[in-house]
């Protein structure tokens, strides 16, 4: 009898779902859902319970069928635990009990983060899983995984892996953390185009500055604008100062480069590679960088390998 | 019959032994031999074997005693093999076979970089060690090691740890590694003085400048010396800046603080936490800063605990 696992990525605004059956993780069905707006601590539960059940039903699968489900959340999770999670209002939750509640007994849950789920699942997919693997997530925020010996680095109060906030430059502007100077100042999405702004009325550009978007930056930084070049070679100098310090510091076998951001495609990572060189110490200069693969699926894919994985 | 493991530090100049019993690790006897000048690919070994077989000899031990010899070396290792160490003219080296050679079969080896290994060691004689440390090696140069997991993490090419390595500032000079901006370059010996000779130049000191040490910098700025204050204020800065990087990506349980220039004690953690609380993000704030307990012979009691892990 065929075997599955539901991949679960719970987010502030929407819910997705993705069913796959296992070993072959091949992905029979997705689902979105938004979020619920009230009672955060049990109707995200109540949703993932019927929604799975529903989607069951459509493929003629029988819970018993269900080896696990494997959820990523969008806050710091250490061993199925949230101290606090802005975004869906949960305080000191255990999300791993609250879920087994609304599930049959017997099916394996699998809790972290969404961005270190997403570097699991990403590390997962390649061919040959790598034992240490660095992932980072460019988007409104900047944020990242780490893999060491294969498990996901949660770290002593789950915030191993936030690698947006790695500072990297000396600055006075206040970062969505609270303080300055960190990587998600130089490259999420309200950096690079207040970037892009200020570059603007120095230099000439055929930038639409008034419909700004990420993607227009990287596309005329292609077609050679000056001022979306200058935008685009920051970002790579500083995603390259900043994966320098954690080769040096973790040595890791890849780095992948994921988020929104990442669509951006080669001119991303010819543009980090360029700069890491100049950065990089010791034998770490020829640690591969490459782009994500799962894109928007990052998070129910994640979640759906650290949950089968669990089951082996 | 009493049991004993052998922790052996492979320096440039010297090479220190430690005889221990386990598995209470107790010290039983200390030894100390100049590096030899020829023939390191040979010579090394052949002098770690003698000396054994002496020190065994001293004790009324039987080799048939010794469980293991741990090895700590001054360059990068990954699985007991040496791409290049240029303190002892070692090349494309695979110690862990090559010791063996000298050894009767059945005692266990263990090799890692000294560094890494004082990691190890200082986390290891914690009352209780902890999951994931950081450990800082301050002196000529800064270096480090990282546990995850109780283990040491030697990267894909043994250069995890490299933690004086870290950009953490813009520079130009170059540092020892070829590149600049490193933590060694405001942390190391030679930064630390330089910057106390230049500082001397804008404002008023008691050091004396003509036989400056960095325990003079420490000792002065203890008793409010302006140049000196500025100088350790400069270090706990930096080594804040670090501490905070290394927390958002690996959010450590404990830091910990050791090297030569540790001996300055409790100014220099007390220092280095005042900065780090304005770095920390997140929940790392109240992560502790400790001192290394085990100072010189940091290097043979983590060989020691990390031969006698292995054995267990």
């Amino acid at each position: 009898m065929e075997k599955y696992v539901y991949g679960v990525d719970i987010g502030g605004t929407n819910i997705k779902f993705g069913l796959f059956s296992i070993p072959k993780m091949e992905l029979i069905q997705k689902h979105e859902n938004s979020t619920p707006l009230t009672n955060h601590e049990t109707s995200v539960f109540t949703l993932v319970a019927e929604t799975i059940n529903k989607i069951n039903k459509e493929n003629n699968i029988e819970i018993s069928q269900v080896e696990g489900v494997g959820i990523a959340v969008p806050c710091p999770v250490k061993n199925g635990y949230v101290e606090k999670c802005p975004n869906l209002k949960w305080e000191k939750l255990d999300i791993h009990s609250s879920l087994s509640n609304y599930l049959p007994s017997g099916i394996k849950i699998a809790v972290s983060n969404d961005a270190n789920i997403a570097a699991y699942g990403e590390n997962q997919s390649l061919e040959i899983p790598h034992k240490n693997a660095i992932f980072y997530t460019l988007g409104t925020g900047v944020g990242g995984g780490i893999i060491i010996d294969g498990e996901i680095l949660e770290g002593r109060t789950g915030a191993g892996g936030e690698i947006g906030h790695m500072h990297v430059f000396e600055g006075t502007e206040p970062c969505s953390c609270g303080l300055s100077g960190c990587l998600e100042q130089v490259c999420g999405t309200s950096a690079i185009l207040k970037k892009a702004r200020e570059l603007s009325l120095i230099y000439p550009t055929q930038l639409n500055l008034e419909k700004l978007t990420v993607k227009d930056v990287f596309d005329y930084a292609k077609s050679g604008d000056t001022v979306a070049m200058k935008v685009v070679n920051r970002i790579g100098e500083y995603m390259a100062i900043s994966a320098s310090i954690l080769s040096v510091s973790l040595d890791p076998d890849i780095f992948i480069i994921g988020g929104g951001i990442s669509k951006a495609g080669d001119i991303l990572i010819d543009t980090i590679k360029k700069h890491y060189i100049n950065h990089a110490r010791f034998g770490t200069g020829d640690i591969p960088f490459v782009l994500a693969k799962t894109g928007n699926d990052a998070g129910i894919i994640g979640a759906a390998y650290y949950v089968a994985k669990k089951n082996t």
